[in-house]
């Protein structure tokens, strides 16, 4: 800038770009066989269904107005009436709550629930964009460990008898990004009386619950306690561009996000949101559309998890892809990842290396391998160009 | 919340609900003709042509996808494109970054320009959306009254010889909100040469400036110097269900505003975002329906403005209504509009008190009323209704 342009904030130094985002552009060339990405599968998206719902939503004129900062009022009911059969009891309008997406309602309650310095426990390897929303919040983050059955509780209630007093605890509860792995029941229930006990938010981030390959994900860590805000979003499920995520909290929680979404952006897409709501009421269509994505998504999991075991034997050990959208691998035979990146983009592969999403951990040994947007045959081949790069660097 | 529900952060204690807002749930009784709202009228929005563009949206799978944070790419470039002739300089693509409206582009800019207790100087009275994000960016607000054109700015000026170093300016420089007058020529130049000596930021807020009913509005403060950020929106040309605003701003600006962009909601619906585009793009058609909008506002306003002056004569001071929504309205014999509501909507009518609006100045004798969204005869009416409140409070 010009010696005579004024000044930005303070609150940009330090801050980055998404280090995943960065590494997408330059694993855009189409020679590149990219599980580096995050993304649903364009492919498989109900974009008839999503087009009829659009015809239908414009045929009303008052769906191009502004429409009520908590969202428009069907779909909040049909929010409503399916977050109360998940969580087991009658969800009240007053606590279902609609965002751009559920990033923004992580970053709205971020200034909703936290004061600068409060304690966060995030888990590592952790979600980014949680963690981004956590560090411009100006908290200060631990973490806990996650192993095959979800964030280490037992770490946790260490954490607490020490005498820290986190503010809120953020977990990715079903088929964790960027880990794969699942919180169990026990650890559900357990995770809800420490929230109880010791007076914390837990904010539950279910992106992925509905993404179930074999058996539905365990009942929801906010069917235990109310002190759990519970988000979702129709992003994986039915498409991102619709741009519609929600969230179960308390009344009071709801209405300070409020508050705070009239500041941000005054309010969502009344288009958006019934054609969300049109196909999320319809639950046979709903259901047959899941199943085929919960089908295919189910088979390229197995297929990568296969090649990896197939190609690498005791040399990784990878998370069984039970549902959601990503694999984790670690390996043991002490290949770092992030020296492995270039070599593997000169094979035509490319991954997230664990220490992308690192907090406390360095995770230089693992890595984030997502299988939604390519077959079984490419991934095949993905793991074998995988394999040929580790194998130039022995 | 009962005693073991977790605290809500401070950030909330003194965040208010707007006035507007809640004004606006009092007045949706049908028997109430409600000159209190800032809607524009949705039975102009280009529903059918909206409705094309989806469909021609939804042809392609990539459009259900996520999208660049900075926005889809051809919206982008369409914006471009007219920005380059509203501003006589070709601005690159780098300066166009896409908002959820642009009350997300205040939003984020708040916190990219702003560090906690920086000066911000507004408008007196001024658009309370803008009021929101500077107080929740901490700042320390200074208001600049307004006269018939626009930002007195002799008045700021002043303040920066007595030694006042803001941050930031903030102006609606075309059909004010509230206000209804438009920012002359020669103050757009004496400000933009402040804003350069000075090294200060401008934010000229601009989604009125399309809806000018008898001669276009001035050439853009920010066609004076790169020190002014220019926002704009398809809320009031096309609608505000597309959620699409826009800023045209250093890149160094627009880096920052993106970084902030990922964690607030990761990217816009590209949907709603090749829908503004195709519209924006397609010139004849677009030139058409905003003459169409232009001469039906242009009706109304003139409606409005005539029956107040018939009916209250030199009993008040109102603007000429030369474009955008509003009609800015100062009693001069001495009535507070304030007190005067309630009996106003005992007789059928409702505005929003000049108080809603102020920062230093009470705004006690004025009012703000919406002519968009009722016709001639229906404006008369309410105003006749607003005389005999008038009159029964005499």
């Amino acid at each position: 800038m010009s010696p005579h342009t004024p000044p930005l904030s303070r609150r940009l130094d330090g801050l980055q770009s998404s280090a995943i985002r960065d590494l997408l552009k330059l694993t855009a060339r189409p020679d590149i066989v990219s599980l580096a990405g995050g993304l649903p599968d364009e492919q498989l998206m109900p974009r008839e269904a999503i087009a009829r719902a659009a015809e239908s939503a414009l045929a009303d004129p008052s769906r191009l107005q502004y429409t009520e900062s908590a969202g428009w009022g069907p779909l909040r009911e049909v929010l409503a009436s399916r977050e109360s059969v998940r969580l087991g009891r009658p969800v009240p309008l007053e606590e279902i709550f609609v965002t751009h997406g559920s990033q923004q309602a992580l970053s709205l309650l971020g200034e909703v629930l936290l004061d600068p310095g409060a304690l966060v426990v995030v888990e590592d390897p952790a979600y980014v964009g949680a963690l981004q929303v956590f560090r411009a919040a100006g908290a200060r983050i631990v973490a806990i460990p996650l192993d095959a059955d979800g964030m280490r509780v037992d770490a946790l209630t260490e954490l607490l008898e020490r005498g820290e007093r986190p503010a809120l605890v953020h977990t990715v509860s079903n088929f964790h990004n960027p880990r794969g792995v699942t919180l169990s029941p026990q650890r559900r229930r357990e995770l809800a009386a420490l929230a109880e006990r010791y007076g914390f938010w837990v904010v539950e981030d279910d992106p992925y619950g509905e993404l179930w390959f074999d058996r539905p994900a365990p009942q929801a860590v906010a069917s235990y306690s109310p002190n759990v805000i519970r988000l979702s979003s129709a992003s994986k499920i039915l498409a991102p561009t619709l741009r519609v995520g929600w969230m179960i909290a308390p009344n009071e929680v709801c209405r300070g996000v409020e508050l705070l979404k009239q500041g941000a952006d005054l309010c969502g897409s009344a288009l958006t949101q019934q054609i969300a709501a049109d196909l999320l009421a319809d639950e046979p269509w709903l259901g047959a559309h899941l199943d085929k994505v919960r089908g295919i998504y189910g088979e390229r999991a197995t297929a990568l998890v296969s090649a990896v075991r197939a190609r690498f034997g005791d040399r990784v050990v990878s998370t069984d892809a039970a549902g959601g959208m990503f694999v984790w691998l670690d390996f043991t035979d002490g290949t770092d990842t992030v020296e492995l990146l270039p070599r593997a983009i000169d094979h035509g592969v490319a991954y997230v290396p664990g220490s992308a999403f690192a907090v406390s951990q360095p995770y230089r040994g693992s890595m984030r391998m997502c299988f939604t947007t390519s077959d079984a045959a490419v991934l095949t081949d993905a793991v074998d160009r995988l394999g040929r790069a580790v194998d130039a660097a022995g």
